[in-house]
């Protein structure tokens, strides 16, 4: 209740730098930073700060029970309605533009929502409504401690997942079998999976985003494991490789490298540095093994709200890294037919220097 | 691979019939359709029947693996790369461009996208693009009968994970631990949910959407079940509602009005009748129970590589019902602070009539 409270604050604080009357709030994680709910279709946060959100009549009594913050209504063409929905005769456009009577768009920031709902906006309300993504882009990556300690709830169980998941490796298994042990854990510990949990084997360990399949575990094996929990809203992503059995000297250089890759980007990683850097001190250990053009992918993301949230540490970003941010550090190489490897751990960007928040090991011999 | 072929065959007659050189498919399920990989990020199929998808880095290996029919490239500025990537210089857009040399836009036909994307292809290639969504929409609903067994195979696992939520049924059992054993059936199937699975008691059971609780499971509570599971790309989806122990005449009620709703709608249903008129007979047979403001969704949809495709049966469509629809009926009745109770089940539509594809009981006290 207070998180959202003081999140509803600090864009009060935006609204009236910018002489605006109102926000409009669109997308499930900006409208649960703000609410504690995902289940409104929209949120509208007005200068006085009353909190308003419009949902589905599918969706309204979750959103009215989970809605910790303000009103909410239904929007409906319906006329027979049960006797506890409050409903708003429309359509989403047309409810949001009831909500806003006598307000101009150019008075209204817009948060999220796709080009074509920005379209629609334009045409069914007006021209002139301002972007606010960025601004609260921001907000959402300095996580408060109540937020860390929700994400570090859900880093634990991710953790307590991924042993099981290595307790379930044995020969023979299949990767849909550890898949079903992980999951069977994550929910065990009053939580759900983040994302669609990753095992892989051998040479299936080589698609970064391996779908589980039928491939059962063999001798010599790596096995690639990437899972997160979700607890209270917030996300945790980890990723764990390990060697079945006996280990190729081969097979031993790569995980090395990605370590070694990791620890140092790890440690470039502060306040003020772009991620680009970040991403770059990665890459080149891994050229220096000769396994650069393995890497495939950026070096890591944000989590949060979203599994994937901003910033992004990759070759191409211009984003810096800022205190509260929380991001993923996940180095890897992938090669066809043979194996893939990556380590992934979350970090928080702190005033001085950084956190780790995996506490996992990473003995990478099983 | 017989399947995707013969889809694309059937693409290849819409591009003669419209004179065009080319078809631009996006989004992952309309991919999956004619290439059996959802992982690139478009696919072209030129009117010669060459298929060529383009993916990102990231998904190259597995749309290379997954790509049954035609040949992939990934999109790239990096110019270090495996020496197993096939890489086109540039972003998604450019790469298209690249790879539609020589045809003007207006030959080509785009399937998919979102609005944002379509106004890109606009800005970045040129306007007059030719929309085929809506003809490829209308084949993927005519399912053939590989297409059928696939999505047969997912309801027997659903089926399956459906009895075995209800043997974990006991006083204080959580809502979590049900998920955890409906997720766990359906992986140890060699399958995957195809969506998260819903598992409400008592008052809880009233959000048609539900996310799993700590809520446990009491005497006399409504226990209402979602769930569904992805075979070879294909979906199920199912809904049963029990009453754990003692069942109230109120609770009775109502769950024989909704199976009474769902059976005349079932009726109801078959090639050439309007889909609005099938919601309309299970919202007329709650009415005359006084429940029809419970009622707060549409009957149904279709059922395919999307877990929600078309057609919709709702109060508010057009949409007519074809041969080869597989289709949801799936009325409920929902009341805040005392239940839900919602009862779905698959069917085909036929030349002649329908086949109920789901065979799960549906007896109501547990």
């Amino acid at each position: 209740m207070e998180t959202y409270k003081r999140h509803v604050e600090k864009l009060l604080k935006i609204l009236t730098d910018k002489n605006l009357k109102a926000a409009l709030v669109f997308n499930p994680a900006n409208i649960f930073y703000f609410t504690g709910t995902d289940a409104p279709s929209a949120t509208l946060i007005f200068e006085d700060s009353r909190v308003v959100s419009i949902s589905s009549r599918l969706e309204y009594l979750r959103a009215v029970e989970e809605h910790l913050i303000g009103e909410v209504y239904a929007f409906s063409r319906a006329t027979e309605v049960a006797e506890y929905e409050k409903i708003i005769q429309g359509d989403l456009y047309e409810s949001i533009k009831k909500l806003l009577e006598g307000m101009t768009p150019e008075r209204i920031g817009v948060v999220g929502g796709s080009a074509d709902l920005r379209q629609k906006l334009t045409e069914k309300i007006g021209p002139g409504f301002q972007d606010l993504s960025r601004e609260v882009s921001l907000l959402r990556r300095q996580k408060d401690l109540d937020e860390l300690e929700r994400i570090k709830s859900a880093i634990r169980i991710g953790e307590y997942a991924m042993s099981k998941a290595l307790n379930a490796l044995e020969k023979g298994v299949t990767e849909y079998e550890v898949v079903a042990e992980v999951l069977y854990a994550i929910h065990r510990n009053n939580a759900t999976p983040s994302f669609d949990p990753i095992v892989a084997f051998g040479e299936h360990a080589s698609h970064p985003h391996a779908k589980p399949s039928r491939r059962e575990l063999q001798e010599g094996d790596v096995v690639k494991i990437d899972l997160g929990a979700r607890v209270q809203g917030y996300c945790s992503d980890m990723t764990r490789t390990v060697i079945f059995g006996r280990v190729s000297t081969k097979q031993e250089r790569i995980i090395r490298a990605v370590l070694r890759a990791q620890e140092r980007a790890i440690e470039a990683l502060r306040a003020g540095v772009r991620a680009r850097e970040v991403h770059m001190e990665a890459y080149r250990i891994l050229k220096e093994e000769g396994l650069h053009n393995y890497f495939n992918h950026g070096l890591g993301h944000g989590v949060g709200i979203e599994i994937h949230e901003e910033p992004y540490l990759n070759a191409e970003t211009e984003a810096e890294l800022l205190v509260g941010d929380i991001v993923t550090v996940e180095p890897g190489v992938y090669m066809a037919g043979y194996l893939g490897v990556r380590i992934e751990d979350m970090i928080l960007v702190k005033e001085e220097g950084t956190e780790l928040l995996t506490y996992f090991p990473k003995d990478y011999i099983i």
